[in-house]
């Protein structure tokens, strides 16, 4: 762990004393920062709806003890203002907050074992999903299109459930790629139990265990939905592989769709319960049929969100902070907006967004025009 | 056989000579009458497209000899002019041959085995198709989907081939339901040899095996793809429940989309080659993926085109003969045409033409408005 010691602090304990996700939290964080949150949480001097999230645990002061514990996991908190926070993916759930989708907020924080850049495993990834009770049709369909993604440089996101997300990072370790398993627990809960040795083999080969919940949470059921938002922002697209009638991949799927990310499904047996929920998502949400890794490809390629692409957009925008990327994303293609118009939208002071707009345009994210300033045309391109 | 003699003799003598599809001799057929058609064929008097149609085997004399052998089968000639064409379905392949669609001319008349009306068994129909080198996975989605057909009162509509052909028949047989075998060879021509028994029991159990090849006409496989026209156009909606990725169920499919009734397919494993022609229905051709019975009835319904509707939408319709059918085709919605129009665009002889939208209007097919006649805002609701 290097540098930025006391943001790292305060958001590990912001991440302990609010069960995500904690829209209002999020917000003050970014308004405040995160030095100036806590120190308002830890007061008990903060907006109503911040107090209404941090109020029952304000008093728990455990930063120091998660980031050792952590440390002693191989573990590392890696927060909004490191250079390997994968801003851009997780963007989207911002907006899909802005437009009234509940339970969409940010991560404060992520808690991450493994090697890997984080913002890197995210370029190109897609989430590999599906129900615990699978069929060996399903395991097997769910490893083949893991092994497939990992031979073509994408990155594999999964839960750690057995069944589909076991069989997928199976798949993935397989074929050499990077693969990643996001937890509805602390990233040191041991569960399920029976992958203990999975999830140290993804830490160990290049890829990530991934939690916001602090060392030491248990696993339960609302943090694996909480948990699927972040399954969706971080991939590309997401293949639920088998989900019965009611299954976490279907509210993974839905997500992902309401994000704005490719949703696919894989066929199955009509006879077969556990690919009902695959049927229904073709039929009803118009998720896409897919059968193979080319046809995952070719769905995830259309959105321009696979390599090639991406691998020459990439370098810009990494160099931009989350606050330059709010004042970017409050731009607009067409018509100009003024700083002042600017910083109302994106939240960020208007002395900041002064200073943002001009970095931003030195990179061609950002134009003047007649009225002020929009999205460089130079940059049309990019999402 | 009941009257229309001469009608049903000269028909039999053109289906025996031109090999269907015959478009212009189907146009000419419909411009001149039988009797006169028959007569200009035989007298080599006829426009060149139709003598293309008709050279080779105009001399070939045996319409007594195939409705003798076909009375000896217990079949019958099914002509236009006999209450029981099925006028109403098949004239979408009108409808289709004018938009340039290629092969989409109606029959000059049907063979048929079996004592149920043929207009009766369209009335609520549904085409199951498939390989014939179907799975024991599809052979029984098959046969459940047209068992709960029968249940449903709905006509299974198929092939003869091996597999889910024969499965859709005897899932309808075993549900007590009516199911219609149409034929790419003579209805005598016991092919293939393994569901001669099968076709025996449809013709004996209230279906129909009909064919517009005549008696003694080989099985070939261009013929198949011939007949495949007449199962999507004779039926509301076409399930293909397996399907390679070359398969002649995937022409019938296409053609019902051609036609524009309701496509469907099975989904099935993605490990299954019998499965991948439904995946890719489904993936490129905009087919609906069907799970079950509910699913298809569903589909179907979302035309209007299943029971209920149509029980009553029948009676005055079925009095229509092609003539008036043509006429009222000719007829917009919006505005009036003369009928003069009328006449052309129909290829009706005026004088019948007028005749006939005095009857329209009797039946509300058709009424009077400033400029001319336009289609009865009482039938708005039919197709």
């Amino acid at each position: 762990m290097s540098g930025l010691d006391e943001e790292r602090l305060a958001r590990a304990y912001l991440l302990r004393v609010a069960e995500p996700p904690a829209p209002a939290l999020h917000a003050f964080v970014a308004d405040q920062g995160p030095l100036a949150a806590a120190k308002a949480v830890r007061a008990d001097d903060c907006p109503p709806r911040v107090r209404d999230e941090t109020a029952a645990r304000r008093d728990v002061e455990r930063a120091e003890d998660d980031l050792a514990v952590a440390d002693r996991l191989g573990a590392r908190l890696v927060i909004p203002e490191d250079d390997e926070w994968p801003a851009w993916p997780l963007l989207c759930l911002d907006q899909a907050g802005r437009r009234g989708v509940q339970g969409m907020a940010q991560p404060l924080a992520l808690w991450v074992r493994g090697d890997a850049r984080l913002d890197t495993v995210t370029e190109a990834a897609i989430a590999v999903v599906g129900s615990r009770a699978a069929t060996g049709y399903g395991e097997h369909v769910g490893g083949e299109l893991a092994y497939g993604l990992a031979g073509h440089e994408i990155s594999v996101f999964s839960g750690a459930a057995y069944g589909i997300d076991g069989a997928a990072h199976r798949g993935a370790l397989a074929g050499s790629g990077v693969t990643v398993a996001l937890l509805g627990c602390g990233v040191d809960a041991g569960y399920p139990a029976g992958h203990v040795a999975l999830l140290n083999k993804i830490a160990e080969r290049g890829g990530l265990v991934v939690s916001e919940y602090p060392p030491g949470t248990s696993p339960a059921r609302h943090r694996f939905l909480v948990r699927n938002r972040l399954i969706a922002a971080l991939s590309q697209g997401t293949v639920v592989v088998e989900a019965g009638r009611r299954s976490g991949a279907r509210n993974t799927a839905t997500t992902a769709g309401v994000l704005g990310k490719v949703v696919m499904a894989v066929p199955g047996p009509v006879t077969s319960a556990m690919s009902i929920g695959c049927h229904e998502l073709i039929q009803e949400s118009g998720a896409t049929l897919v059968t193979s890794i080319d046809d995952v490809i070719a769905q995830a390629g259309k959105l321009g969100a696979l390599p090639g692409e991406r691998a020459s957009a990439r370098r810009p925008t990494d160099r931009l902070g989350p606050d330059a990327l709010r004042v970017h994303e409050a731009l607009d293609r067409g018509q100009g907006k003024s700083a002042e118009e600017i910083a109302a939208e994106s939240g960020v002071p208007l002395v900041r967004v002064r200073a943002l707009l001009s970095a931003l345009e030195i990179d061609e994210f950002a134009q003047r025009c007649d009225n002020g300033w929009k999205r460089s045309a130079a940059r049309r391109g990019r999402r």
